[in-house]
């Protein structure tokens, strides 16, 4: 394991890569996104042994958005097994943007993997839980688990603000429900999905969860298996082949570390061995991905030679 | 004008096609269709001076599903203009199923054309009211000035039947929301196209629409002008172009007739300077036509050279 | 039948339209087609009656390009049948460009029409002959029947150029031919497809071919059948559903007269119990059809009300 | 690094996986494949210290088919870099099957990757050689180089017939020609590129190229460089991302191992740390994956926990 990474390094990198934050724009889909500082970055690396290092406004929180994915799948996965989940949605990535529908017209109409809107939301309908409070519950009970921290919550604002305006990932759940891809109420299951979206943390908080699943899912500090290790396996996985919306092919090859990143403008990343590292900057590049993340991860991996490949 | 067919051809040539009833299915989505008799035939003529002949159940009524997408044109049209109307939905033939979504996503995502359900719905969303049920009985109102009778209304068993299971219709508003192609409540344009689709007519009264749309848009009794001219023109191009779902072309080339069909098994079918003639056989191929209006009208235009090409 | 048109309205008519040749731009793919003045334009007038009015550049040729398309269309229907060629080659319009090979991904793989650049490559290895210049020979000789004018020959130039630069026709070869849509050898068949489209004619020349066509398929002095009726008819059905590239739904609406254009900035149209109309403008909008000649067909449409709807 | 694997295990499981040979089918669109006999099966595992261990039909040979796509890829980033390469080929998984064309109609028309066949077809365009002879030739000594045999070639029988029936590889590549992604002849490239696929080796030889990857790219004897190490990564990346059709993705959950798959029935497997393997059992999958192969490498995955994730 690599450990000479030290704040130092860390602060310079972060002075380094602001400037880049220029490049891209902060979300404005939603106001509460949109007021986000694009200066505002922050990094954390959550080593494997419990040590930790940060740099940048490690206070700032942001919300999970679609890096959230990661997290639902895991609980759907424990919650139904793998191969519920599988019949009804896919393992294979796309070269399709996260929020595209035309997939879902060929047939088996079921969407080809869980980190495209699509196939997240399948995965969040499957959470059990009578009521969207209950899933979400369940959801951050998940979380403070994984951080051993019980503070956490989602953003109301966000929450009812991608609520209230997410017409397209409507579309996609009336499309499913069409094909009994899901089930139910489709205002229940959207109403979990930006909850579940909109679950605020810091990059320690973070950091930890990417240590955790670098850690074959069991708590750093008590052993204790929070997430079996094939289930942990697979979200590496999905991080891998479809974790950075349709860049992910990209990214693997000049990064090669298991990463889902949001549109918050946060990554986290996951590293066997290693530990966890979340990067927060909100500007965005035209995938949806991090400008500043994506630096910081390509210097990181680059310097300390941390491809998984 | 050709008028030598006569009831007993007309009687002649439906027990004629019977048989090919057998050869397609009814549309069993929702129980008020499937309970639909797959013998009941029936068809109407509505000559442009007035006279009329028909034979088989005349009596028998069904709802308009998508031939009242021609009738909502009209009144769009009338109500918003046609740079209104055509900067919403586009002008041009698909090679999709009625149902399609993909095309959706490429840019512009606007409607092909307003005979697929996508551009339907944006055309309902269109005409004027501030309920849906205002909506429909503006257009109830267009239909009772176009039928001369009052008693027109919709069968609320089949448009509630419709509302409850129409996921796909409720994806493509969605999605059509998202990119400001229709505006409002997707569930108030939702009920106000469920209603129009399940308008009830019999032959009779749908061949006089026909017959209207072949005089101009002028009644054929007083010569008012109920559609202007040119409005019924663009409703009787798009019933060749897109009339028929993805068997328009072949239908204009076996057929030659404008003609628009719904998925009761109902087919309207207009031609200048002749007259409106209406089929009803609710067997459907696999396209989603009538296959006994299909017959019946192939057997039609060649016999009378009725092909408008 | 209208003939209020004289010689002094087209040519104020030219006068009218001439600006708007600088709003479009010369195909400019090969050198032969780019060296074209876009304000070279005429028109000409072939009544069915055998009077003949013009205005213009008359003299100026044009080779047909995909005005081709509806000549090789007919004598591929004459020398295989409907059933055979309809078997290879689809009747439905497409929202695509005619160049588009997305579709043929579809099954079953066959190009939807006749008019779309796959399909009138099918169509074109049809026709009869051992040789590519046997089918070009008979095509000739078809044309010389249609106009009376042994003269007509195609452009070896243009020919040339385009079976050099024919990459994206070569594509849509090798993928028919996988799918056994086409036989023998794509280089023969895309020989005989350029020299077609290279075939050079005047406007009073292709406004014969129009007539002919409106008139059922029968030359108009000696009444001869030249192309059967129901295959005349399938040629102008083609023309309005598919004959405008993807703005024939538009086109439909706004002018409403069975017409094919090609990229040389000619169209043909027909209409039966008027005749045949030729417009050359070499000037194209950004589907591919003349500007100048959109214009023109819409005022002589609207002004003499010659819409078939 | 895991060496508790042993012959008699890896017989053992060969015995196990035997029956599903008769899941699949051996490929047989030309005959030199389809003679291939579906009970041939044979692993060969190249440990990255040297020592190798193998069971079954060791000494059949196979021709690499795609996997050769790995290697053109290697060769095709040393002669040109990895700017101009990419600027020609993309890093995106796609969902869609290997010969899949539709893709380059999106804009820009670039292949998404180069282990489908349009980005592995131009990947072959561009490695350098003035003759197809010359670029193979180089290929060749590249192999001769990584396995440090001589005597590998390529099988003229199967070169010619798949070049001869290559009808959808030329139709990508005239798209591409259209689209500047390739240049020169097409049937020079496709002469290179079928000889690349029908290079042939022995399941020894391919795992030896494995374990050099697996090496970074180094000799494992003499340590000489023979790829750079992040060009060796990419290819391990890309093995990962896009190796195994479109079911990479299930590959990658259910294996987690870089490999790449031909339609010779054979796999080519690297990982970092342990070295190559190599499975050859020509029954494949709907998707084109051997079905022993699959098997084996699952079964080896899972005993040995060699996922990467």
């Amino acid at each position: 394991m690599n450990k000479d990474i030290t704040t130092d390094i860390l602060n310079e990198w972060l002075d380094n890569v602001r400037p880049y934050a220029y490049d891209g724009q902060v979300a404005n889909y939603i106001p509460a996104l949109a007021r986000q500082n694009p200066e505002d970055l922050a990094v954390a690396i959550h080593y494997i042994d419990g040590e930790t290092i940060e740099a940048g406004e490690v206070e700032a929180t942001f919300t999970l958005q679609s890096i959230s994915k990661v997290i639902s799948l895991a609980l759907a996965l424990m919650d139904n097994g793998e191969e519920y989940v599988f019949d009804r949605v896919g393992m294979e990535p796309t070269g399709d943007p996260f929020h595209s529908i035309y997939r879902l017209e060929q047939r088996p109409s079921k969407p080809l993997n869980p980190m495209i809107n699509a196939g997240a939301l399948a995965v969040t309908n499957m959470i059990h839980g009578d009521t969207p409070d209950e899933k979400v519950g369940r959801l951050l009970t998940f979380i403070h688990e994984m951080t051993d921290d019980q503070s956490i919550s989602y953003d109301r604002e966000v929450a009812e603000s991608e609520f209230e305006s997410a017409f397209l990932n409507r579309s996609l759940l009336f499309y499913m429900k069409q094909h009994q891809i899901v089930t139910g109420s489709v205002e229940e299951t959207l109403d979990a999905y930006t909850k579940q979206c909109a679950i605020e943390l810091n990059v320690c908080q973070l950091a930890k969860i990417g240590a955790l699943l670098a850690n074959g899912g069991r708590d750093l500090n008590s052993g204790r298996r929070i997430i079996p290790k094939h289930l942990a396996r697979i979200c590496k996985t999905f991080m891998v082949t479809c974790g950075m919306y349709d860049a992910s092919g990209s990214f693997a090859i000049k990064v090669g570390i298991p990463a889902k990143s949001g549109v918050s403008g946060s990554v986290l990343a996951s590293l066997n061995g290693f530990g966890g590292i979340a990067v927060y900057g909100p500007s965005l590049d035209e995938k949806g991905n991090s400008v500043v993340g994506l630096k910081l991860l390509e210097l990181l991996s680059n310097r300390y030679d941390l491809s998984i490949f």
